[in-house]
């Protein structure tokens, strides 16, 4: 059996089930992902406010099906690759939420010249000039949003510095169209539990929402006024002025989420399939094949009050043991140990037998993948095989 | 210009260059990669062993064409995926030097049909007892290496364990073939000096030679006595009783082989070409589109003595700006920054403007990437591109 080769993609053999799928091989719990997505969705259809979901994590046009509000979007990407691959899909209305590098906008104009809405985002007048000069060159307007850094964690322009807003606004005016505002309150992948991150979403609030009041006092559009992260979009309690909200790891989950407090363990959705191909009994490690090329390099909680090495690990239904983890991993080689202080002790798993590892990092991990096998609650059957994309 | 599509993969548009290729994307610089593969096999060569490189890290039918000695082999696996690939372009004897699964063997069973030496690891009695019974059930004699642990890194048989070396050499002969010895000296990876390099190279060896004197005092064969790693390839005095080096790395170097001293920063073929989308000034922050997806999670230099963050900044030539790193990752961003403590300036690079960033680790990194944009020197032209491949 070679799931890799299945087209369509969602063919799998009749057969198909965890004890005989290759390993490793990355394993999708869709039971619990549509309850994550039910989750978010509640949530902010409470606030009043929609979501757009980010696809960087998912990747593949079944998960997003099952994400988005509609086959058309609305839907955020951090590739242009994931824009074309969507727009294939029928996606009409997305945002590139990494800032435009102007050698991209070739690609844009070609989107949204097949009726796809692609929006830039940007946070330099250099780059609002080359969205205006693409747009002129193209005999299109251009929509950008302007980047706004509501946490000083990586881009965006400072909302207090209101010189630089409306330059950029006006650069945009001269031949592009100012869709609005955008910000991501990355520094709430710190956790500091629920007060913190209620104050980081009225922070995230707050800037773009400030944001969005000066251009439109200068007499400028802005329509669009977008937040988002997964911590603080199920943490925000007002989102007054916000339109929209991203999120991506939200529809699966991870260890990092779970150790700031945003989900269960029990939530995560994905996990790595594992065998045991041996053990060193005198140092109580068990070796697997999940190395890091398929957990990935991602040390996510390494700096989280519990450090879960490479990954926690489960029995083949998905629970897990006892502060077992992946201590180390080497490109095809885990070494699962007892947690480090702990009294728990190793399974008695022998050559051959299945785990499941849960990932640091769902946007990581999965991107080590070319498939989800998908199953459901308890069931070893497989009952999709949902390809993914990687690339740019 | 889509790269990305083309076929066969050594096509390259003619007016492809560093210039105007997407970013972010995997450079590879061909003088290098030559200069290193000839110093390795000259060194090998003076040695007197032969060369069994590892394909793990290059996954390009075309690297790996350039890297072994004739187009059947002898190579290195370490993934059955690799295997099928590497077959299908006509490799005909290779190790897959990961503990076997028992469910793996039908894969195995099926390259060697197609008349393959597709040779398995293993280093328990339960492994072998599985390889002798799949043999015995396929009508053909799977061989076999019994993995050697010669410093505690992670797997493998303790050389002084005689009782299970010679446990699992018996129940391969009950119908698999033993057909040698293997081991990798993992902890070499630590660094230390020329000296401790040396005192690595003869622990591997003293360990496989001598288990293998074991086993022929046994009365079992034991034809090929393998070892590997890059460091101990680049430092071995005396390879007695060794017959082939394993090593994989070599052929592009890294900032950790950097840090441990086995090559120079200017020996490292392998780069990601991005491009300024983002300026933080008051910061000291330059950030660009290569984030982790394209640089890997991996900070394989964090605990050397110079920490190159995520990657050594270098001008679109390969030449690298002093002390500057990619100092942190987003999934498509990177910020470069200073190295803290250095009294380097950031380079005036402006938004569109590109740089080459060297890799930590050579595997990890090639490992987000579907091809190599091959350049050679200061040359700005791509005068190919390779494609990569994944998966298990």
């Amino acid at each position: 059996m070679d799931l890799a080769t299945f087209d369509p993609s969602t063919s799998v053999a009749a057969t198909a089930t965890l004890e005989v799928v290759e390993t490793p091989s990355l394993v999708l719990d869709a039971d619990r992902m549509d309850r994550n997505i039910t989750r978010l969705r509640n949530r902010l259809g409470s606030l009043g406010v929609s979501l757009r979901p980010h696809l960087k994590t998912a990747k593949s046009i079944e998960v997003a099906r099952r994400i988005m509000s509609a086959p058309e979007g609305p839907a955020t990407v951090s590739t242009l690759k994931e824009a074309e691959q969507f727009a294939a899909d029928g996606l009409r209305d997305m945002v590139y939420a990494v800032g435009i590098a102007p050698a991209k906008l070739a690609r844009v104009v070609e989107l949204r010249a097949k009726g796809v809405d692609l929006v830039v985002v940007l946070d330099t007048v250099e780059q609002a000039q080359a969205v205006a000069e693409a747009s002129r060159s193209a005999g299109m307007r251009i929509p950008a949003l302007i980047e706004i850094d509501c946490d000083g964690h990586r881009s965006g322009v400072v909302p207090t510095n209101h010189a630089q807003l409306l330059e950029i606004g006006l650069a945009l005016a001269a031949g592009a169209e100012l869709r609005g505002v955008l910000t991501h309150a990355g520094d709430s992948y710190k956790g500091g539990g629920p007060e913190a991150q209620q104050r980081y979403a009225e922070s995230e609030r707050a800037a773009v929402v400030g944001a969005a009041q000066l251009l439109r006092s200068a007499g400028l559009p802005c329509p669009v006024v977008s937040v988002g992260s997964t911590p603080t979009a199920h943490y925000a309690k007002d989102l007054t002025g916000v339109t929209e909200v991203r999120a991506g790891v939200f529809v699966f989950f991870d260890l990092v989420m779970a150790g700031i407090g945003v989900c269960q363990v029990d939530d995560i959705a994905l996990s790595v399939l594992a065998t045991v191909i041996g053990h060193q009994r005198e140092k109580g490690w068990i070796i697997t094949d999940a190395g890091w090329m398929s957990l990935s390099r991602d040390r996510g909680t390494s700096k989280q009050a519990v450090d879960q090495g490479y990954g926690l690990v489960c029995d083949i239904q998905g629970q897990n043991y006892r502060d077992i983890i992946v201590a180390d991993a080497n490109q095809e080689h885990g070494i699962v140990a007892v947690r480090p202080g702990s009294d728990a002790r190793l399974p008695d798993l022998r050559i051959g037998d299945r785990v499941r590892i849960l990932p640091n990092h769902a946007c990581a991990t999965a991107a080590q993948h070319e498939a989800y096998h998908v199953v459901r609650g308890q069931s070893h059957a497989i009952e999709a095989c949902w390809q993914r994309f990687g690339g740019w």
